[in-house]
């Protein structure tokens, strides 16, 4: 298929973009820094274009359009562009897949783990991304109309490492055999591409969390 | 002061722009037809370009930026409006007046006017206005960080009509000596100048009603 990643030289974005590419196929990277993408991912399809550059026009071509862009400074930011990105998913029939954050999740006693980060002492340094990876999701849940998404959460840990066996889920945080909420950016990315590969939550956010 | 308005040909902002102008402040309409614009508006300060071609360059030297956009026939562009300026709004320091349904506004048993609407038979061909409007606020609420703005909703009636008496309020539908929700835009026109020339709700949603 033809994949556009955006934010493909993130944490999340290489492995993503090596699994595909991997899977053979035609994966094009949207990119700041054509030096940066080649020094991290190797010789590639890379288009120059900051978020706010693309539109619908650059991403009709492409069965899916992967986000992976993600501001850890500015968590802002990752709103904006997921509403920007739904504009544009509007007008045209790509798939989208967004990875959003954790905090939306459940934990075992039926509270989001966003409730329970924003009642730490101390947070405010970092509470915005969490916040807004929640808010993101009711956006993608409420005003997503007319876009083909999907989404994916980490786990509570989104940890750079290897693809292994992983389970998936809805709207839980899951626990792996050594009792932790926990997925390696290799599992995110073989998951992303079997979603991709065979569709099972259009419309729908799914969470991934290694075995 | 110095006001921008956009969507100054609508219902609602054909009377804010001549409640502004008429007060002395420098209004700009932002319009995509000159021609429709001065037919409307008599002669005037307006300056051609559709909402997505409004940057934050050409909103940072006003004061105040109202938007009075409306599309009730694609109402989730209403929506894409909101956020479109919002990511504006954080880079300037000008202050942002949203207009926003009345859906939002609570119902005298503590429902959403949304709630119950939603329920309706056959809301099919209507619903999203309202639905869309109720996200626009949870979004304003939500994630405006680092837009200086105030929201007002009309009530459930929402009229084209001179200015009389108003009164105001914050989440409530208010019920005029007639018993109805009403509002005519003279008194929204009104409301707006009389906020922008004494904040009382920043970062806030009000409401106007007729008496």
């Amino acid at each position: 298929m033809k994949i556009a990643i955006i934010g493909a030289t993130g944490m999340a974005g290489r492995s993503i973009y090596r699994e595909a590419a991997g899977r053979g196929h035609e994966v094009t990277a949207f990119v700041r820094d054509l030096n940066k993408a080649e020094g991290l991912l190797g010789p590639g399809r890379f288009i120059k274009k900051s978020l706010y550059q693309i539109g619908a026009a650059n991403l009709h071509s492409y069965d899916v359009v992967i986000n992976a862009f993600a501001n850890h400074t500015h968590p802002i930011e990752n709103f904006d562009a997921l509403s920007y990105l739904l504009r544009i998913g509007r007008k045209i029939d790509s798939r989208f897949i967004f990875i959003l954050g954790a905090a939306s999740l459940k934990r075992e006693d039926g509270q989001l783990l966003y409730d329970s980060l924003s009642k730490l002492a101390n947070n405010e340094a970092w509470i915005d991304e969490p916040k807004f990876g929640v808010d993101a999701l009711y956006v993608l849940q409420h005003d997503a109309q007319n876009v083909n998404w999907t989404a994916i959460s980490p786990q509570q840990e989104f940890v750079d490492g290897p693809a292994s066996d992983y389970r998936t889920g809805r709207d839980e945080l899951i626990y792996a055999e050594d009792g932790k909420s926990h997925v390696t950016t290799g599992n995110i990315a073989r998951a992303i591409l079997n979603e991709i590969e065979e569709p099972r939550f259009i419309g729908e956010r799914f969470t991934v969390a290694d075995k």
